[in-house]
């Protein structure tokens, strides 16, 4: 029942000025709001709706960047595997390997990351049900590494369209490991904008009220200075100087519902 | 931005007796927790799964029961309608009208209703998107009542389970009417023990705490002496003896929620 | 193992001289393709989207025409009952008394059109598992009335989107009543044009012909010689100059789907 | 406007020996009923529920053994790939290559797949629309490769349970490429089983008589000679020895779907 920790940054490391920056105004957030932040962002995007899209910095490159924030700001950080090859090196840096939702039960992905002995993110599938996290969690606990986070993102709910079910999370929480929302990507409309996903932004802070007055151990919002131009999920990344009241508003209902 | 009223009672108006020691409970917590309490039962199930499911006291004696109701405790009442000929004598007792789900857009009766000039609880069809209630407002309001209140209780998600979409509370709050969550009927699952519904009573308190977090103007719980062997509803309702807790705890949410 | 029976006539009944024009092609249509043909037409939408949409001709005026195409043209006669009070009156007239899919589970009304011997097609409600239709069934037996078509016409799937879920025919079937596949609403889109219901005409036939080969006892079309500038259901209905190849094309896959 | 193509055989490459007694029936199968036949088995499973469930025999192993199909009974073979490292290799071997459902967005195993010039099945996400496979297939694309697949095997419609949209293979096949329907992956129930999923094999008949009465170039059937004891997807395989009467009354509807 400790205070929720924050995961937050933007989609994608766009390039160490734009990380230091956001890293820089994120360690901020954490001293004067006095809470834990793990830095986000992403070195690849594995899974675009289409080829034509941005994909990244590269791995090498931002791993780079990630250990650099860390660093200089001492904040952990948290990037994504979309491989078990990737996991080794990535291992080596981050605080925190992340399982893509749509990954979430590659057994060889889980396993390899699982086996780096850091904490691992596993977003729940959208095609999957909350009471089937456990053999998820299962696949990483056989390698002996228990530092494992559920993350709730939302479920498919016809097409184009997800849908935050709020009792995904008293579910997960029933294995004993902590449980994690995400925000930004459950306002996801995947593939809502023909050849990129839409999202509709103003529903994060709508949904994470409601994920933390239910009881989360943390929540995950994407955030960048420009949204509207950023490279990826810009639909429903909230602006990085609305971040300081979101999460104020937000400490409010997590220590109200932790209180006794 | 006023505190949240409660809706309550028994889905069923079983007899007299177990009105009345209900809304005397219903009537303490009212007072020893400063919130307002609306009573609410029915005297007709309309539509169970079974036809041989009990259905209920009937109209005449379930009006002359509420109505005391009123009298004694001083409690407004609620009870639903089901064809437009039962809403003026309904009228004439209750403080609020209650159209059921399935029967939302059944154009005669949401007239007859409005045509009371009471105040109207319209619950959300499972069928229904959140965008599409102001079509439904706008039949009532075509009768010149303004006094209706838009309900959530959850969409079909598949076969036998609603999900409670949170989104759905703003979403139907930009028409400018109040918004209600019904908690216990969102955990029901339909159809779902064979010849009648299921429902798991203990998400009932997690989605309440959800609502008030992203804000709503009314919590409906129905709740029982002894849920377990009500005639209806009985997986979903609240055990009568837990609603002050329950309440009390809500009140935090709906105060940080309202809070500027 | 019958050939199929098609249910088929415009959304409402606009007029005698429409109503007549109509009837009169699927009369041909009958005798040309040795088809049996329920004229299906109805007097009253008692749930359109808006409260201004067009509600259709009224009961008595309705009643006289659909009598006037069972003599003219021999056809049966099919239409809908929105309260019990209907049920008497139209039972006197329509060989097919239809239960919406909004008031399938309505105990009164299963209970008032099941007592007029009738026999009765009752639409599965959108929210409901194919599994819980012999509840509805049941309480329409219970009057002593097993004349009982259980029909599908789509299921929640999302927001404003139904889809066709060909499982539910055998399903059904298991009940031992005839099964009806509804073509032109499985592909509506409920409120999709803000203010009434979107569809997807070109998809009817499509579905049509899944259901035959799955095996189902008819199929119910709506059709309209000017679909486009229907009162209600225009983008759903197949034009009335289609029909004839349409239903050809159907019975090809019926008489597969049922030899030996 | 060819006949479907039969892509056949167990969910996993057991042994050479139960490999080459599958695959001598779906031979004789392919020569008595005058249907072109794909053989297909995976080398591993790399997403079970549980990690404790058996992965299969290995990609060495398995590419020797379906080579050896290949050669001994002249079907061209089809195999599925995790990662994009194994597309060379694989490709080397098979005629198909096939991506998974929950991979069916990720950009490397698209592009790897697509350079092997090899044909590609590319599964539609069980969280994806159908008209969002474009994109997918433009990946695959960009590689110069134009033998692309595309397959429905149904989508996410509640926890556990899938549903068909018939509507998706005409949406799909606006693409220009063929469009295939998986018959027994339609019909499993995702972590149904607690942990492994479940299924319901006698609807994969149901379904595969509706796909091809709407019109596709290839059904996709898992048999198996003893399906309630083989290693994975057991619940929804075929048994073998009623594959020809299945193919037979397949072929039936897709003659007819394609008469002019």
């Amino acid at each position: 029942d400790l205070p929720f920790t924050l995961i937050a940054g933007p989609c994608q490391i766009e390039s160490r000025a734009h990380t230091m920056e956001v890293a820089g105004v994120l360690a901020r957030l954490s001293r004067e709001l006095g809470i834990g932040v793990i830095y986000k962002s992403s070195f690849d995007k594995a899974n675009r709706t289409s080829a034509s899209a941005a994909r990244g910095i590269g791995m090498a490159e931002g791993l780079k960047i990630l250990s650099e924030v860390r660093d200089v700001f001492g904040l952990p950080v948290l990037t994504d595997v979309h491989d078990a090859a990737q996991c080794g090196p990535v291992g080596e840096v981050v605080d925190v390997l992340q399982i893509p939702a749509f990954l979430c039960r590659q057994t060889d992905l889980l396993l390899a990351a699982g086996a780096t002995g850091k904490a691992i993110n596993v977003k729940k599938g959208q095609f999957l049900a909350p009471w089937d996290m456990k053999n998820v969690a299962a696949k990483i606990a056989s390698t002996g590494n228990e530092k494992i986070l559920l993350c709730e993102r939302g479920a498919s709910f016809g097409y184009n369209t997800l849908v935050s079910d709020m009792r995904s999370l008293p579910i997960m929480a029933e294995t004993g490991y902590p449980v994690v929302f995400d925000a930004t990507h459950s306002v996801q409309q995947p593939g809502g904008m023909g050849t990129s996903s839409g999202g509709e932004r103003r529903f994060a802070p709508v949904l994470a009220r409601a994920a933390l007055a239910v009881g989360c151990a943390a929540v995950f919002i994407e955030c960048h200075p420009d949204p509207d131009n950023a490279p990826s999920d810009g639909p429903n990344m909230i602006p990085l100087d609305q971040m300081t009241a979101l999460v104020k508003r937000l400490q409010g209902f997590d220590a109200l519902a932790k209180a006794p």
